[in-house]
């Protein structure tokens, strides 16, 4: 297994997950070594919740998986990019299709970002 | 200024440098919120350094500058996205375009990016 420096940030690395078709930059996930290695063994991305503090394949709730096509690793081994391909169009559990949907307009926050779910419909109220 | 939430990593957040024309995502910073004022009053791309624990302006020893095109901040506002034109052309100090210049192939990393300066010429030995 390729080697990470999880030392940085307690035991993580930041992934940043980019859809393999269109470039865009869906969301931004941590990673610890148990989801490294299942990342890499099943194809399927796999997150460490920092809130949860538990290990999370991405969708297994939603449905809205993220088969990976392609892994990039940084200069300093300790940042990795995903390229994936988004099973149901979205990545956040807003409904949006990117977590970045807002961009800054000067003092504002501007959505801009397609909505593809109901948040309500695929996790209930 | 828009409210970032600097909580969760120590008073940083985590932010994707996407090149605005090709999407090509070049590389991953922090921003604490001194970089994060500076990087909005300046439209020109500034961080935190970890390793150095001081605010950095990107290019401010190789010139090799990041003029900020759009930011964009993720729903739980403790991650942001900056397209950027990334003056020189290479965003790592390996002189690669992207940090993210090896990719995954089974058990090792294969350098697939594109070398665009000599570190020594622009940093010295």
């Amino acid at each position: 297994m390729i080697k990470l420096n999880f030392s940085k940030l307690d035991g993580l690395v930041p992934a940043i997950v980019q859809d393999y078709q269109t470039g865009e930059v869906l969301m931004l996930a941590f990673m610890n070594e148990k989801a490294w290695q299942k990342t890499l063994e099943t194809g399927l991305a796999h997150y460490y919740s920092r809130t949860r503090q538990t290990l999370w394949q991405k969708g297994s709730s939603s449905g809205h998986v993220q088969r990976v096509k392609e892994i990039y690793v940084d200069c300093d081994n300790d940042t990795v990019l995903l390229k994936v391909g988004q099973v149901g169009r979205a990545a956040c559990h807003t409904g949006y299709r990117s977590c970045f949907y807002r961009r800054v307009e000067g003092e504002t926050l501007v959505v801009v970002g397609e909505k593809v779910f109901d948040p309500e419909e695929v996790y209930g109220k």
